[in-house]
C-alpha cells in the first residue's frame, strides 16, 4: 500500500498509472473489454444523465471520450476535461466534444474555464483519490441552479473477498482483468456509501438518489451512482 | 416466503409475531442479549439522537422502551408508541417516557394524537412492513421545521451468505440467535441501500447523513442508520 509522501505519493501514482497505461485503457474501453460497463454501468450512468433533461454537460475525468461521444451522440453538448495528456490526445481524435486538458487541481483552481451554467456534472468511476472535496465543489460552481451532481463509482461491496474489511483507504488496482497490456498498477481510494454520501452533501449538493447497477446474473452490485442536486447559494 | 394475501398477508404475520413473542423480546433486549446492539447500535442511536440536541424525541415503534428509557436518563422528553400491546405494557410498567398504544396505520391517520413539533423522529429498527410511507410521511408532519428523521436499520450488507440476492423483498427472522423462547419467525421487508434513502426522500426529508456501524472486530457492517431533515413545506 502506497504511503502518502514522496515516490509513494499516491495521488501522483495515481496521474503515472493513466500516463503509463492510456493506451491500454482506450482499447480496453473501445473493444468493450470491462465487464462491468457492458453489463450495467454504461447504460446507468447514460440513462441518468438523460432523465436529468439536461442539455449541456460537464464531464469530469473524461479520459478517452467515451461517454462524451455517447451523450453528443443524443444531441447533448457536451465539455470533457482529463489531466492525462495521452487520454485527452485520443478523445479529441475522436471527437465528439469540447475537450480540455485539466488536471483536477487546475478545474478546482478556476472552474469557469471549462464553462459554466451546465445542466449535470457527471463523475463515472474518474474520482480515484484521496481528496475529492475540491473537484467536487469546483463541479457544484459550474452547474447552473438546480443543475445535478451525477457520480458514478465501484460499489463499496462489489468485491468482499476474504480480508475485505468495509472501511475507507487505499487500494490497488492491478487491471489484471482487463488483460496484460496495462504497464502500471493504479492506487486508488476505497470509500464506503456512507463516505460517498457525506463528500457530495459536504460538496453543496442535495442527495436526491442512490442507484444501486447490479451484475444481471449474480444479483452482486457494480456500481453505485449518486444524484446530488446543487443546492441554492445560502 | 408469505404471500401478500390471506392468512399469509406478511404484514399481519408481523403483527402476530410480536405479540407472541413479546416476553422473550421484552427479556433479550432488557438482558442485553442482542450482540449487535450491545456492540454498535445502541450506541449510534443514542449517539445520532443526542448529537441533534432535540429535546423533544418520538420514538416510532418503541416496542418495550428501551431507547425511550435511555433517551429519557439523558434528559430528553420521549413519546414512545408500538402496536404492539404486550410490548407497550411492558414500556409503560417500566416507565421513562409517554407511551401510546397506536399502530402505524393508526398513527399515520392522526399524526398529532401523540403530539408534535418534535425535534427528532426516530425509528430504530422498527420498520419491518413493505408500505412504510405512511408512517415516515406521519414522522415527517410530527417534526418541527427543522427536525430530523433518525431511521437506523440492518445493514443491508450484512449479511451475505449463499444465495444472498442484493433486492428488496420479503425475508424471514426466525430468532434462532436468541434463543428458544421466541415462538414465531417474523417476516420483515428487505431493502437496498438505494431503497432506504428513495423511502426517505420520498416522505419528506432531505437526506444529511448515512452512517454505518461495524462490528468492532470483524468490520461486518451492523446498521445503517439515515439522518433525514424534514424539508420545509412547498
Amino acid at each position: 500500500m502506497p504511503t502518502e509522501s514522496g515516490s509513494h505519493d499516491p495521488e501522483r501514482l495515481i496521474r503515472i498509472s493513466w500516463h503509463d497505461n492510456a493506451a491500454a485503457w482506450t482499447d480496453a474501453v473501445r473493444q468493450r473489454r470491462i465487464e462491468s460497463r457492458v453489463l450495467a454501468t454504461d447504460q446507468a450512468v447514460l440513462l441518468a444523465v438523460r432523465e436529468c433533461g439536461a442539455g449541456h454537460v460537464l464531464d469530469i475525468g473524461c479520459g478517452e471520450g467515451w461517454l462524451c461521444r455517447s451523450l453528443a451522440e443524443s444531441g447533448i453538448g457536451v465539455v470533457g476535461l482529463d489531466g492525462t495528456p495521452e487520454l485527452i490526445a485520443r478523445a479529441q481524435a475522436a471527437a465528439g466534444a469540447d475537450y480540455h486538458l485539466l488536471t483536477y487541481e487546475e478545474f478546482a483552481a478556476d472552474p469557469a474555464r471549462v464553462g459554466k451554467d451546465f445542466g449535470a456534472a457527471v463523475c463515472n468511476f474518474s474520482l480515484l483519490g484521496r481528496d475529492i472535496a475540491l473537484v467536487l465543489m469546483a463541479a457544484a460552481s459550474s452547474l447552473r441552479p438546480g443543475g445535478v451532481l451525477i457520480l458514478q463509482t465501484v460499489h463499496p461491496f462489489g468485491d468482499t473477498g476474504p480480508g475485505f474489511r468495509y472501511e475507507d483507504g487505499w487500494r490497488t488496482e492491478d487491471f489484471s482483468a482487463l488483460g496484460s497490456e496495462f504497464r502500471t498498477p493504479m492506487p486508488w481510494y476505497f470509500r464506503t456509501v456512507g463516505s460517498w454520501i457525506a463528500e457530495v452533501i459536504a460538496a453543496g449538493f442535495e442527495l436526491r438518489e442512490c442507484r444501486e447497477s447490479l451484475h444481471p446474473e449474480t444479483g452482486r452490485p457494480l456500481s453505485l451512482l449518486l444524484i446530488g442536486r446543487k443546492c441554492p447559494a445560502p
